[in-house]
Formats: C-alpha cells, structure tokens, sequence
C-alpha cells in the first residue's frame, strides 16, 4: 500500500485535498548530485545499470519531495532494442550513426524481446520500488513513435526535423512499416514495465507538434491510441504531447487517464479542447521557475487556481532546465504542499 | 500602378479571382543561384549592398513568380543599428559578442537615426522598386521587439531561450526598457521603409510562442500593438507569430490588415479563433513541399478549399527550407495560380 497516493488519485479522477506534484526531468541536471554521477558515468551507463538509474531516480524524492518518482531512462533506448544503435554525444546529444532512410533500413530493424535487450531497465525498476518503500508511486514511460521515429530518421536532433518529416511525406508506406514496429515494442515494453512494477505509464510525444493536424492524424496519433488501448485497462496512462494543443480533443476521448499540456495552452483552453472530463497535467513554464521564490509560489497558487484542485496534476510544461537552483524546484513542489 | 495588385487586394479584403501567393524566404538557400552569391559574399554584406539585396530580392520573382516580393535584409540588422553588434557565423548562426544581460549593458544601446545607420536598407528597397518596375509589391519586414530581445539576450539561437526569459523574468524592468527601445527604432525604421516604397509591412514574431499567453500579453503583444497602431493608417500591417495560436483573437482586434498562421493551426481554427473577419495567411507546412509534385497541387487546392479564396493569401507557415527543390517550390507557386 503506497502511503503517499495522491497522484493515482488524481488520476482516477477523485477528488483530493490538494494536486499531487511531480516535474518532467525531475531526476537531472539542476541537481548537483546528478552531475557528479553524470561526470563519472556515461548517459547510457547510467541508464543500463539498475544501481544507477534507481539512485538518479530517487534523488529528487529525497531532495525535493514531488508525489511521484518517474524512473531515470530515456525514450532512445526503445531504438537500441530495435538494432538502431544510439549514441549520446556530450554537447551535442543523440547521434544515430545509420538511420533509417529507406525501406530497405528497415529490414535490419527487430521488434526485440523486451527481457533480452530492456531486462535493465525492469531490474531498474523491481530496485527502485524496493528503494521507495512504497512512499511514493513510480512512473514508468516511453516516446511516442512518431517521436522516435524523429530521431530514428534525422539521425540526431533537430529544430525541423525535416528529415524526418521528408521521409513520411515521400516514402509513407515505409514510415508507417517503422512506425507500427516501434508501436509494437513500446507496447510489449510497456506491458513489461508494468509486470515489473510501475504504477502508471507516460507517453512522451516531444515532437507531435511539429506536425500539422491532419500530418498529426496520420502519423502520430493513431499509434499512439494503439498504445493508450492496449494498457489502459492494465494501469493509468499520461499522453504528453509538446505543442499538441490541436489534439487535445482526441486525447480527451483516448482512454487516457490524464493529457499532460505545455504552457502555450492556457488552463482554459486546455479544459475546454480536452472535452473538461479528463484530468490535466502541467503547465508552468520551466523558464519561470528562474523567478524570485515568492514569486514561484505566487504563480503557483495561480495556476491551480485556474486548472482547479481537482482532476489536476501540477508539473511544469515540458522538462525542468539545468540552469534552474535546487531551492526554486523546491519552491514549486512546497507551493502545492502548502496550498489549500 | 502595379500590374499585379492581387496581394494589395487580399489584404484589403476584397474578393479575387485566386488568393494571392508569396513564401517566407523565397529568396533564400532553396534557390541555386542564391547559394552562388552567398559563397562570394558574407551575409551582412549580403544585406548591406543595396545592389547585391536588390538582386536577391528579385530572383524568386523571376524565377517562380510569386504575386509579391519580399526584400532581402535581416531582422537583426535593427539589433546592429541600436549598437548591438551581430555577426554571422557559418554553419552557426547569429552570435551576439557582447550580449544584454543587466541595466548597464543596456546604457549602450541607443535608438538611432535610421537614415545614419540602415540607409543601406532604404537604398535597396529603392532600387528594388526600380527593378519590379510595378510588376508585383514589395514586402518591408521586421522583427518583433520580443523576437528581437531574444537574440539580444540569449547572444544567439537557441531551443528554448531560457537566458533571454530569464532576463525577462529576473529583471522585468529592464526587459521592458529594451522591447520599449527596440520598439521605437522599430517603428521609425519601418516608417522610413514606407517612405523609399514598399507596399506592406510583416512583423516577425518568431518567438512568440515559446511564451505562455500570459508573458506574451507582458512581454511580446503591447509592443507589436504600438508599432501596428503606428503604422496601420499608413500601410497594411501583417503579424505573424510562430506557435501563436493563442494570441490570434487579439490580433485580429489589433488593426492589422493580416495574420499569419503556421501549419499547426488549421484553417478553421485559425478563422474562429482571430474573429473571422481578418485577412489570414499561411500555413502550409514547409517540409510538406517535399511531397511528389502532383500532391503538392491537390494539398494546395485543399488549403485554398479550407481557408476560403478571400480574405486569403496562400504562403508557408514559416520559411522555405534550403533542400526544397526549386521545381517543388514552383509548383506551390503555380497550384495556386491554376486555382479557379
């Protein structure tokens, strides 16, 4: 029994004293101790061993208290499984070094068996849970695949994506070939997570919002209802798309217990596209976690105030910045603590 | 009297024939004969010779015929001409050497005489009036004071701009300060831009939609509000802000004669949400021209179909990207010109 349950509370929609609290990238860069790890050990080092994902993944709890753990991995090691190599450039980020721009590409491409090439990530989260003691709820997550596939055809990151982006447009039946693949494995790798111990599952669709609508339900969304479909009777599922305002209205009907939204979408226009039943989660501009401390609590109070206590999940609107001082990220979990 | 005047008429709101059509940066990297000029000249000397901007700005004239020219210039050029030194690096971008971060740094920066410091820019507008000989209208643009802040602030591009929000949050007053002196060298450079002849202004608000609707009502909106309210009863005024949507309604209200939109905002919405009376313009997603050619035809034909033949003006919703190839870009251009 977790002794802390306001965030699957809020998920399930019941009503609650205050919203639970949790920040996206809550274990990383603004926290000193994350970056003497990050100094000795590379990215995929600390996300391949369970010892270190678990310590990273706690570290936030201890330090700043949010209502939920989310486990330290990243979205590309669906890739890796897959047979599409990922490298994690220091300054530069993702780098794959042969991505998928034909369909022939894609012959090399597996739908993995999850225990072979992911079994880390499970014992990852079997340590954690045992860390957490039952305190607070853990989150386990992936990209979406449109997402992936992002990063599986440009190669690395991008502002466009244009790559990407020109691969769907001119070669769609093998877009879609990678996209069903990516669907399948994200979906027996979540299935996994959730026999591994998860209580609730993200799905990250960080670059939905390049696209346009009628791209978007083409080339994201339908994937991304397979997954919502095949879990959602197994554990409660967050969708979080970037920039995603315009598919508001389908993620409402989903099946989704929550739709995480970023800034640009007020609290109003968030509840009014999402169809006003469906709990929210977000949206403080992570940038304005650099105000002076007051004023975070002040902005805070604010936002619940306009989502409402209820069907509310607090968090920022996309990933907490490196530049941000530990005692400003605790400034916006203590706001929602103190609020009533 | 212009020959082709059907731009001038959307923006009035007159009905057409066709919408008009033009693309942001359709004198850019997509055009071969553009790239030969950019491996013998740098990019400031590029805008600052008159002869060398004027030839530029006509190229996509000749070469794919769009219903009206844009000149060739930079946003920050304004930034150079405040005392703000912009260089271009290859390959990286604009690099601010001295960046704005405190009240002191912005002792420096002066409102100039416009004639004194971007007479190079008045030149080539009156020597591109020259060369379209009436053929088409010529397009003056700007940046927003925001957009501009950005790259003042950061010191260069940047994903999320979080030194240039920080400032903003840190030291409102001083953010104020400079959007208020970006302002006013703003509106006395696109007033003398309207005295050597072009026909209609675009400001640029590139990155507006990194902002909540909230900061964008504090930081970005009232300056694009003073510089439309200053020129509106002289020229057509076209906004055009990246990622926001959410602020469409008070442009519509603002006085400016069109709004431009990106893909991510579809026809509809786009109407509902400025009021429904505005001249729109966009939004075609740039790296949709990378679509076979004969899709490229049918997915203009379905714009035109959706956003309405008047009070229309078919454009990209951002810049044409460099790998565009030209015949692609053409046949955006031509589509709407067999729209009937």
């Amino acid at each position: 029994m977790l002794k802390n349950d306001l965030f699957l509370k809020a998920l399930r929609g019941e009503t609650v004293s205050r919203p639970p609290v949790w920040m996206m990238r809550q274990a990383g860069r603004y926290l000193p101790d994350f970056m003497v790890l990050k100094r000795k050990y590379d990215f995929f080092t600390r996300c391949q061993t369970p010892d270190l994902a678990t310590k990273i993944t706690i570290m936030p709890i201890d330090q700043i208290s949010p209502d939920a753990a989310i486990l330290f991995s990243d979205i590309l090691v669906v890739l890796q499984a897959m047979q599409i190599p990922v490298e994690m450039r220091d300054g530069f980020g993702p780098w794959i070094p042969n991505p998928i721009r034909s369909q022939k590409d894609l012959d090399q491409v597996i739908i993995p068996d999850i225990n072979e090439h992911l079994g880390y990530v499970m014992d990852a989260i079997k340590l954690t849970k045992i860390e957490l003691n039952e305190s607070v709820p853990l989150i386990g997550f992936a990209g979406s695949p449109w997402t992936l596939l992002c990063y599986a055809v440009q190669g690395q990151g991008s502002k466009n994506f244009e790559k990407a982006k020109g691969f769907c447009f001119s070669q769609p039946e093998a877009a879609h070939d990678l996209l069903q693949k990516i669907t399948d494995t994200t979906i027996l790798y979540l299935k996994e997570k959730i026999i591994s111990g998860v209580n609730a599952v993200q799905i990250f669709d960080s670059w939905g919002g390049l696209l346009s609508p009628e791209d978007y339900n083409i080339f994201s969304w339908p994937y991304i209802q397979q997954i919502i479909t095949a879990l959602k009777d197994e554990i409660p599922v967050i969708v979080f798309g970037k920039g995603c305002w315009f598919a508001l209205n389908e993620m409402g009907k989903s099946g989704a217990s929550a739709i995480g939204v970023d800034w640009t979408c007020s609290a109003r226009n968030a509840r009014y596209l999402s169809g006003g039943q469906v709990t929210l989660q977000g949206n403080f501009d992570p940038s304005r976690l650099l105000l002076p401390i007051p004023k975070i609590t002040e902005a805070v109070y604010k936002m619940i105030n306009e989502f409402g206590k209820d069907r509310y999940i607090v968090n920022l609107g996309h990933g907490i910045l490196p530049n941000i001082p530990v005692d400003h990220a605790k400034a916006f979990v203590d706001a929602v603590k103190s609020y009533y």
